[in-house]
């Protein structure tokens, strides 16, 4: 109990503070490491190989990506707003209202993101916001985005967002009144079953939204016209007729698909994967038994088998094979002949593997050959694409395996050009709305003739890929 | 020296090590306190109340900026990227290079901003990234975008941001050739004695760089013609000759202004505001001294004096209350005869008081009179747009004094319109590319007679303000 005995003690105890005060790390917070442990199980449940290297780290960005996709449960409007009112006097002694007094405000395009309560997809948001100051006070014009993006930053549904920014702003500001207009755009996978016989899948759904307070109550109020005239200007076209649209039917395309009579009631769900499912919703500090998160688990599940390993593995195979032989003697004979031929913009359906996220558009590829190809090869290719598309994949090896592929028939001068938005640009931390990804392949002459190579990728269709 | 001595020693120590080890706020530390005094006397030197409610956070408010956007020089290319290379193996035995295995990888149109190292104004980057990987592997996409925007967060110049990511990708990724493109947009602010006389100013100055590495080193190499024909695939149409456009001579237009022989001799700059900056190039971890930020500070003081308080009070005020007796006799006997004039497109130029940062755009005014204005009439009218505009502002109080001072010799019926592109909307931490405010004021007939507002509103002009 000398000098020595107390010095230690200190120490202890400074070892002891310093830990406890030390900030917990993201990767070492208890809701980080529930939500690996649920998508290593729904990882396994695709079959895949959760050690391999390419999926070890995506446990780890699937929680990031969530947690930082709805951090808008942590954060407080108040925070927001707080010290960003402003005082603006204006004229007191004349008919109207001059700017800042009473003028209505108005910001337009602001892009954002949120995630989709019914599937677990992010869905992209083009807001518009306005309100008219009152109380000689304005707010700063970016928290209004701010706002916008605590509460997109959340699992939402298009009005229920509207309406809860809307809500936000009328408390946090005291306007004479707010308006809320969202322009969603939701990514509409096409079933599994149903990719090999619709060519013309439509590949977003859209919804428009609204919410207004005080003067904006009314949807007929003479400022949402003020509103809609100031959107238009910018070529933004919103009639006032779809500003009625009813949302009471779910947007989300899950809901629709869980409706049908066919494959839902034949494959059941993975009840480890809706349990784990569950327990991410609870990660992220929502409750997975409010009404409209009840079947989730189960519908995120049942998108995400459409990307089980095995899925396509069989029907394919002898496919390709089948068709390999007669092409490979027939070519050789005819070397001469051949020109450039192509097939191009071929719709593919993807899942990112380092993020469990959409990726999709269009598969364009070239070839030497004597003449094009009939339907069943078109076919074909287009089987080849989606059975290389729906698994867990990266864009390089997509791209690279379809070129692989396709040479047992097509021969050995190949190009694919693949094109994609990746969701994952938009809703990660990143946030790039509008960039897109393309990679190529190049087998025989489209490696070493640049000329032939140039040739293909000039006359390459502008996109058709909606993303309006 | 008993048991409550070391009690007390321990409980001491225990706070000692608490404060120590609790980390510092943003607000508390010392770069951040550093760039808020500078700022204040900035504001000081454009003849400010610091202590006004606008302008109390706003050093706050800069150095959050700021420092945001300055936070690429604490990271690493290495942190970013590592971790996120996957192996991809591609086929041995063909000729050629198939997807991952060697085929070029494009991401489009990242949206980034960069600091202007010559005058410290933001700028906006289109960016382009390509590789074409090697030793079979492949980098996540999103570290693309990660890696340029580390870059672009720095005080930088188009083509030294161009190499510096193409050379971070080369070293970081190791691929057989990395090329990046960008598209650079700076915006142009007049001089406050030239927008007056002239009509035509153009708000942007464009660049357009590229850095090549490896496959791409050469500009003549078939890598760039593949490279080229994708970003053309998205309507993005850059042709070689411009590639080649070297950029010795700097694009920042204060650069330009510097070298006029007019006023810069005749005002000589305030040392303590430039002392101020560059001290704020300190904070940031920049090193003052480098040749290319020598006159920076300078520079940004001549710029920012532009928005001094009472530049223009002098010259305006007589000239208003000239011409304002006549309408107002003239005006209220022919009543009758009044129809809707309006004068659209007039271009303003601002400072936003919140954030020290620009914004600009154009003003619409609509008021009832027998006939249009005359030309001094029309250039009345601008001229009070940039009366109010060359300050610090807030876009809402700006069209509330339009309304209020144009009442004078337009009548009691006015409507004010500001179309403006802010930003602090786009480089202050919600990064919103594309946004755009309008606000509104309104007075009289106006304010009273929706449809006459309506009329106004309806027919606004599409915007010709230049984003690209």
């Amino acid at each position: 109990m000398g000098a020595l005995d107390e010095g230690h003690s200190c120490a202890e105890l400074e070892k002891v503070v310093g830990l406890g005060c030390r900030e917990r790390s993201f990767e070492e917070e208890r809701e980080t490491i529930s939500i690996e442990d649920a998508v290593k199980i729904l990882l396994h449940g695709l079959g895949e190989d959760v050690s391999r290297e390419g999926l070890i780290k995506t446990p780890l960005r699937v929680a990031k990506a969530l947690r930082e996709g709805t951090r808008g449960y942590k954060q407080k409007v108040k925070d927001i707003v707080e010290g960003a009112l402003f005082p603006e006097a204006g004229l007191d002694n004349v008919v109207g209202q001059a700017g800042g007094a009473g003028g209505l405000v108005v910001v337009r395009e602001l892009n954002l993101f949120s995630y989709c309560e019914s599937c677990l997809l992010p869905f992209q948001v083009k807001c518009h916001v306005g309100y008219v100051p009152s109380g000689k006070r304005v707010v700063g014009l970016s928290k209004l985005s701010r706002v916008a993006d605590m509460f997109a930053k959340r699992l939402q549904e298009p009005k229920r967002l509207a309406d809860e920014v809307c809500l936000a702003l009328h408390h946090g500001i005291k306007p004479a009144g707010a308006a809320v207009m969202l322009q969603c755009l939701h990514i509409h996978f096409p079933n599994l079953e149903s990719v090999f016989l619709k060519s013309n899948h439509k590949g977003w759904v859209k919804s428009l939204v609204c919410s207004g307070s005080g003067v904006f109550e009314d949807e007929n109020a003479e400022a949402w016209s003020d509103f809609l005239s100031l959107l238009k200007f910018r070529g933004i076209n919103v009639d006032r007729a779809s500003m009625r649209n009813s949302s009471d039917q779910s947007w989300c395309p899950s809901q629709s698909h869980s409706g049908a009579k066919t494959s839902s009631k034949i494959e059941p769900v993975d009840q480890a994967m809706v349990t784990a499912v569950t327990s991410i919703l609870r990660s992220l500090g929502e409750n997975p038994l409010r009404k409209e998160l009840v079947g989730t688990p189960a519908r995120f599940v049942k998108w995400l088998m459409n990307f089980q390993n095995t899925n396509l593995e069989m029907k394919l195979s002898g496919f390709v094979f089948g068709r390999m032989d007669p092409v490979n003697t027939d070519g050789e004979a005819s070397c001469k002949e051949k020109q450039m031929q192509s097939e191009l913009e071929m719709p593919f359906w993807s899942q990112c593997e380092h993020h469990l996220l959409p990726f999709h558009g269009v598969v364009h590829i070239g070839y030497m050959g004597i003449e094009g190809l009939d339907p069943i090869g078109k076919s074909l290719l287009q089987s080849i694409v989606h059975f290389y598309g729906f698994k867990l994949q990266v864009q390089e090896r997509l791209t690279r395996q379809i070129a692989e592929t396709v040479t047992s028939f097509l021969g050995g001068d190949v190009i694919v050009v693949v094109e994609a938005a990746h969701t994952c640009m938009i809703s990660r931390g990143i946030e790039k709305t509008g960039s897109s990804t393309a990679t190529i392949a190049v087998l025989g002459r489209f490696a070493t003739d640049s000329s032939v190579r140039a040739l293909f990728l000039q006359n390459l269709p502008k996109p058709t890929v909606c993303e309006e």
